[in-house]
């Protein structure tokens, strides 16, 4: 049996009950890390479980997935993902290639930032299309999320976007000297995410959203030392030393946002005057 | 502290390591049991937990949330909410009230129906926002699920369809005479859902969706017995038996469908040569 995991957001107690029981009876035991981390080190989670964890990179996942799925047929085989199973990526091709090698699969779902970004106070009824933004280059600069945004706003719906990590990168120069060498792991802010959005806006002009959009800021969701932050896109440029360590999520807010939204994010505005204005101002209309 | 507890989709093995803590230390532990309903009983909560459980209907966590949250000042209370605490509903007021009482308040996620939908096979970031669906009646049929698909359909994206579920209902004549006399729950079935789908398509004629559009049934969603169905809607119109017990749910793809999508959820057709037909005719074009 290939398990898929979900070891959800925060630390290693997320783990569901039934999620341990198939950790410590697995034969082997992967850890997805390259589409998100959990604010724990390896080695707590190895301790916790009592046994050793593989770590799987990208390539290995999308390289030599048949290396995870050996034997997979008569024994089991766990592949631990961070948050929910099927949450902000799936492992489509992986369940793919179990299917053709007669492997039977079960998920065991957890928390995903999709549902726990709820926390916010915003309805997950009233959310559109979940985006991905990236650090920007200089040279590139992809922008499908505007796109995305537009669609979601043109019908007041919330909008979830997702922050780029990088894990396992290596330099141009490592890179060329095939060096083993990695960098440190990168992980995009609110603030930066918030600066990305206005730059394309800056670009392309559309007025899909601007300076003073309202947008809740959110750090370690779901973990104990959980923060929201609330206020315009503008503040929220300087706002990630309120927020503190990451991992980080944005939310721009939709004009169908009902009153009750208002009345609980508003416990995290920055500055609550600012907060009304902008509310009062584009919100609420729908 | 006021601790809000998600228990998962399905039984009492899914809360997490760290949800169990809580409830086992609790001061006074609640169960919200009117939005949805895991697949065991309360007396199987309360043995794993070994100790007893308030079952909190609406009528208590909306009138006499004072009760809930007394003195969750200096003791912690647990309230335990089937899935995530913000997936499929929030608890809005419950938090607001806590905050005006000065009692501190933690989230503890879990797994959501909006995330595990994507054991399906459709990838998260193509869903739009999120419908319910509620049992008509012969002089109530309420449709505004109609005008959010033809939003989320307008821009390509998928619909999760969450189903009614009826607990703690009384008949006209029990209710006319004060009796708490109250009937068996009710759960919406997938095949329900898709017949009123067509019935009001059928009423307003905008060629949103028809019997042959796309789209795949869920039953027990993160459990052990999870199943997955998908079809025309007119087939599943009578696909229940396949889908078993409940709960149900139900998703409308959206025409912005991935190949890999198709692939995924071809597994789960009733009848391939019908999936493969209404998919290459309607889906895959953006």
């Amino acid at each position: 049996m290939l398990y898929l995991v979900g070891l959800g957001l925060s630390d290693e107690t997320d783990i569901t009950v039934r999620g341990l029981e198939v950790v410590k009876k697995a034969s082997r035991v992967y850890l997805e890390a390259y589409t998100s981390i959990l604010l724990v080190d390896q080695s707590v989670l190895e301790a916790y479980y009592g046994r050793s964890i593989v770590v799987a990179d990208r390539e290995m996942v999308e390289s030599n997935s048949d290396e995870i799925l050996r034997d997979a047929q008569t024994e089991d085989v766990a592949f631990l993902v961070v948050g929910d199973p099927f949450g902000a990526t799936t492992h489509t091709d992986l369940v793919l290639r179990a299917r053709e090698l007669s492997i039977p699969i079960q998920t065991i779902p957890n928390a995903s930032i999709m549902s726990a970004i709820g926390g916010c106070g915003l309805q997950l009824y009233n959310f559109g299309q979940t985006v991905s933004m990236v650090f920007f280059l200089d040279n590139w600069r992809p922008a499908s999320f505007y796109d995305r945004i537009k669609e979601n706003r043109a019908i007041g719906l919330h909008t979830l976007v997702l922050l780029d990590i990088k894990v396992k990168e290596q330099s141009l120069e490592n890179m060329a000297r095939g060096r083993r060498i990695y960098e440190p792991p990168r992980y995009m802010t609110v603030g930066q995410c918030a600066q990305q959005m206005l730059e394309v806006e800056e670009d392309k002009k559309e007025g899909i959203y601007g300076p003073d959009s309202l947008a809740i800021g959110a750090a370690r969701v779901g973990g104990k030392t959980e923060k929201f932050v609330a206020g315009t896109l503008k503040q929220l440029c300087d706002a990630d030393d309120l927020l503190g360590p990451p991992l980080h999520s944005l939310v721009l807010l939709g004009s169908r946002a009902h009153e009750l939204e208002r009345d609980y994010a508003r416990d995290f505005a920055i500055d609550k005057d600012t907060w009304d204005k902008a509310w009062s101002e584009q919100y609420g209309k729908q």
